[in-house]
């Protein structure tokens, strides 16, 4: 396979992040590929907060997968600073090729460069593939995922 | 009980805060309540955030509780804002009275206030009360939490 680059998203990848959002068992009933305003929206709040990445990986000129890293300073764990990944998306052609876990290994060193000394992120109970995949990482499953809809 | 406040933390509150930290079965190992430099150099770093809020619940000028509440701006759900709550602690007086739910209910309000349309946390999946208390208050233990120690 050709040369793969991790970088910051630009408002310019927008459209191939959504469509990969979208692209997904879960994603599919909440997001709205049709209409991309809120999400040109949401990419200028985020682009404002110094500590949130969205990141894309890029091959060919194609964004083939997607994360966003945020940075959380905070006191507990003698004022460590922890960071969290959401929204982990990969193209449909690049499944089953180790892209998730570049893009993992991409955050995770991203973390230690922003001195975070703990990576963490949930995952639906109902990926069932997914636990797998964050233990071959060194993830341990050692907490419960609550969320409250508004 | 007389009357409560809950407020954002200042700087006089971070002895009580990590106090609050280190009295709990799994901070215990995790804190250093004698040495406060790491609380209030992490402490500054997230007073320049301003998707931070520490808060504190206070009664009596006393400091009985603490959480911290984190905005985060995304992509996903058509560019939904989500929030995450950490480090909820009840001092141990107040346990049993109420307190959790009237500060987990403020995070819900203030993260309604600036227009999140999720709240998450996590919990260690050996706190074996946590998952009634937040099921009683409306959250849904719907994902599998990873952490990974850098």
């Amino acid at each position: 396979m050709s040369d793969l680059e991790i970088r910051r998203a630009v408002r310019e990848d927008i459209p191939a992040i959504v469509a990969m959002l979208a692209d997904d068992q879960l994603g599919a009933q909440r997001e709205s590929p049709d209409d991309l305003s809120p999400y040109f929206a949401a990419f200028e709040r985020l682009s404002l907060d110094s500590n949130q990445t969205q990141a894309v990986a890029v091959r060919e000129d194609r964004v083939v997968g997607t994360l966003q890293l945020t940075i959380i300073p905070g006191l507990s764990r003698r004022g460590s600073t922890r960071s969290i990944i959401e929204g982990v998306r990969i193209h449909a052609d690049e499944r089953g090729g180790g892209l998730g876990t570049r893009l993992i290994e991409w955050a995770v060193d991203e973390s230690r460069r922003q001195n975070c000394s703990l990576v963490q992120l949930t995952s639906d109970v109902t990926r069932t593939d997914a636990r797998r995949f964050y233990e071959r990482l060194g993830f341990e499953a050692s907490h419960v995922g609550f969320k409250l809809q508004l």
